[in-house]
């Protein structure tokens, strides 16, 4: 059958660039032969066109103006990968208009600025592709856009954050503390110079912004998003754990839930969490992300890959364009509610109301009736203990209490911790760790 | 956005279909929010129009005619879920032949008549859209046709029977005989009460087909898949496996491989193997299926969920259902090598040929000299010894050795295990199982 040349133009050459040039250089037979779509790459725009990338890019085609890009009525499809939400969305924007459709891998610019940007493809009819905004190469924007569509989607637990996830497996499995993990994150790739994005669950709330809106068909509120990041953790809590067979992982979570008992609310949550080993997402470690999705037909389904990295995430931007190029994202595109058509905001559950588990250290002092007075006050809340753990002092005037609770309403485990902390036999801030249990599969 | 209806028709009223039926009467309105598409039932077909199923149809929708379908020029789309490959690929060809898209869960049919359907398909203009066959729930079609359509797929390693997937994890970790496991997975309804083709690796090698079809967009010829089942499998192999660090399972792979020398081959698989029970595949267990794909961008990837049961494959066929709704299956069946478009046949790298490491059981006389003679006629062969374990006797007048080989040519082992075998010395037929590595991950 005939093929179709498809020009595009890459916008901002960085790593992902360098990686989104090398598939369309290398695989564009293999893809021709499997799509019929003759990718081609026409124009690399960036402010620097003099630094040596890793790979070698047709004469001619890298220049630093937009202009050109905007201006070149061939160009079909621009990719976006400068990041950020400032210049990126100016960029965009001015993309959408001048008749582009856009790929992009840019989770915060579509978790912040979505909103802003959608409306914009509508008028142009145009539409925006990001299956490289979450989870790297793992086609996990597919997987719930095409191949779960039947099910109505339940739940979603996520490690989304590929750095996070090295820094705990490294704690987790050889016993280091959290600023060895994170140095050694850093020398190794895995983070940035400047993590803090990553570790205090800014990224991963993007990454579940984006998520959210797919599974629920709602659009999502990115600052409804209550987020803790893992950059307090500490190696004795995750040993602790261990040792009750559980695994800390940096969860993303969004979920429908009812426990407002009027009517569907989305919960949606980045925090440290406890898992028991034997759960599937225990199993992934390093800096692989996992996604488990829960759809009322399909049960429990899982997704592992790297989440991060030139090639993997490259890997995403190009199935964006070979979908884009055919045809098939633009109609996702607009029959999606909150992207190209009109959807409705969801009812948020408030975290207080979220009921979980919970993993409580404190520091109390070694003394008669010392523990009778931290289970009145977690009673008095309807906190119930399901198991306790206390191992020798390691200070001279206290011992350290592990405690894990039932399920419990995270509004009166807090309104318990500040009664707890108030006590003068709890001799430092009391640790409180949610501890998870992902739904059933009853498939 | 207006809606566009779809009218459909279910051919073969049983478990699947009685699934489908379900998604499509409860899930109708939320698939209408998320993609604009109205579902609508408009026959479902059996023989048997009496039975109770537990879904209340909508009245005057079940009859027994084919024909009925065949003549309503209102019906777009036909499920086949008859199962076999002679009925349901007369059903099949009517169905295209009278102008309807086809959506089945037939593995069986696909991998040994595809080849016969597909141009029958084309013919007509239609599609034929199986995410069902492979893995129940998990979108792994939607996955290798879309989500990692950038990629040069290196190899594909899955455990793509749940019923063999139960049985051996019984047997790993319960320490239960083969036979015990099979009766009760047949109790728990994973297995048929026929499980032959199941337990033989039919099953599997049907998936497989399909799979590297799609993997390498080459024509797959059923009967080059080498297969062994899990039939055969002793409790003892599995526990020896387990001490030394290993998992069995049934792994369907399809892979390129370079080992001819020559040129790029396929090497098509099913077989028993054990892995390291450190792969995130070994931890795949109970009647969960999971794929690992390994692409030239994306990595390692895997996917896990149920692959077989009610709601599971009837959410891969309400899937699919969308999907040709919104015309997105008929591109890419049309742009796919081997289905839409003439696709060449891929060279396959023979069994023979396979490098793999071995596991191997001797039962050898308790005597000096012995293990010389097993290490010689292994040394003769290039086949190196990698690890060994010799455990008390349980035989009066033999020891099981267990020997754990170096990669070796698989043809160069059989020839060894016929010469072992003809050893005055060897009191049983060797056991020989593969002990497989999937691909180094180096993204």
């Amino acid at each position: 059958m005939p093929g179709k040349n498809v020009k595009i133009a890459i916008i901002g050459f960085g790593t992902i660039g360098t990686g989104v040039a090398k598939i369309i250089l290398k695989n564009a037979d293999h893809i021709y032969h499997k799509t019929s779509l003759k990718l081609e790459l026409s124009h690399v725009v960036d402010i620097d066109v003099t630094r040596q990338r890793p790979v070698e890019l047709p004469g001619g085609i890298l220049h630093n103006s937009l202009d050109k890009v905007l201006a070149d009525k061939e160009v079909e499809i621009a990719v976006e990968l400068i990041g950020g939400t400032t210049i990126a969305y100016d960029v965009v924007t001015k993309l959408l208009s001048a008749g582009k459709h856009v790929v992009t891998a840019n989770k915060a610019l579509l978790a912040e600025r979505g909103g802003e940007i959608y409306p914009i493809a509508r008028k142009y009819n145009r539409c925006v592709a990001f299956e490289a905004s979450c989870c790297g190469g793992i086609p996990i924007i597919t997987a719930l856009r095409t191949g779960l569509a039947a099910n109505r989607i339940e739940a979603i637990y996520g490690i989304v954050n590929g750095t996070c996830n090295y820094i705990l497996s490294e704690m987790f499995s050889q016993g280091k503390e959290y600023a060895t993990a994170l140095k050694e994150a850093q020398s190794a790739g895995f983070a940035e110079s400047d993590p803090t994005l990553d570790v205090d669950g800014t990224d991963s709330a993007h990454k579940l912004a984006i998520l959210a809106m797919l599974a629920f068909g709602r659009q999502i509120n990115y600052p409804d998003i209550a987020v803790k990041g893992i950059d307090e953790v500490e190696l004795a809590d995750i040993e602790y754990g261990k040792e009750m067979g559980y695994v800390m992982k940096l969860l993303a979570i969004a979920e429908m839930t009812n426990e407002r008992g009027d009517s569907e609310a989305i919960s949606l949550r980045v925090h440290p969490a406890f898992i028991s080993s034997e759960e599937p997402l225990a199993k992934v470690s390093g800096p692989f992300n996992g996604v488990s999705i829960f759809g009322d037909a399909v049960g429990h389904s899982l997704y592992y890959g790297r989440g991060a990295g030139m090639m993997p995430t490259a890997s995403a931007v190009v199935a964006d364009i070979i979908e884009v190029a055919s045809g098939n994202s633009q109609r996702l595109f607009s029959a999606t509610p909150g992207l190209g058509c009109e959807g409705r905001r969801g009812a948020i559950c408030p975290i207080e109301e979220v009921r979980s588990r919970f993993y409580l250290r404190l520091f109390a002092v070694d003394k008669p009736g010392v523990f009778a007075q931290i289970a009145r006050i977690l009673g008095d809340k309807q906190i119930s203990i399901s198991a306790c753990l206390q191992h020798e002092s390691v200070r001279a005037d206290s011992v350290p209490v592990v405690i894990m609770t039932h399920l419990a309403r995270q509004g009166d485990m807090e309104q318990a911790l500040l009664e707890l902390n108030k006590l003068e036999t709890i001799k430092a801030k009391p640790i409180c760790i949610h501890v998870v249990t992902p739904p059933d599969d009853e498939a």
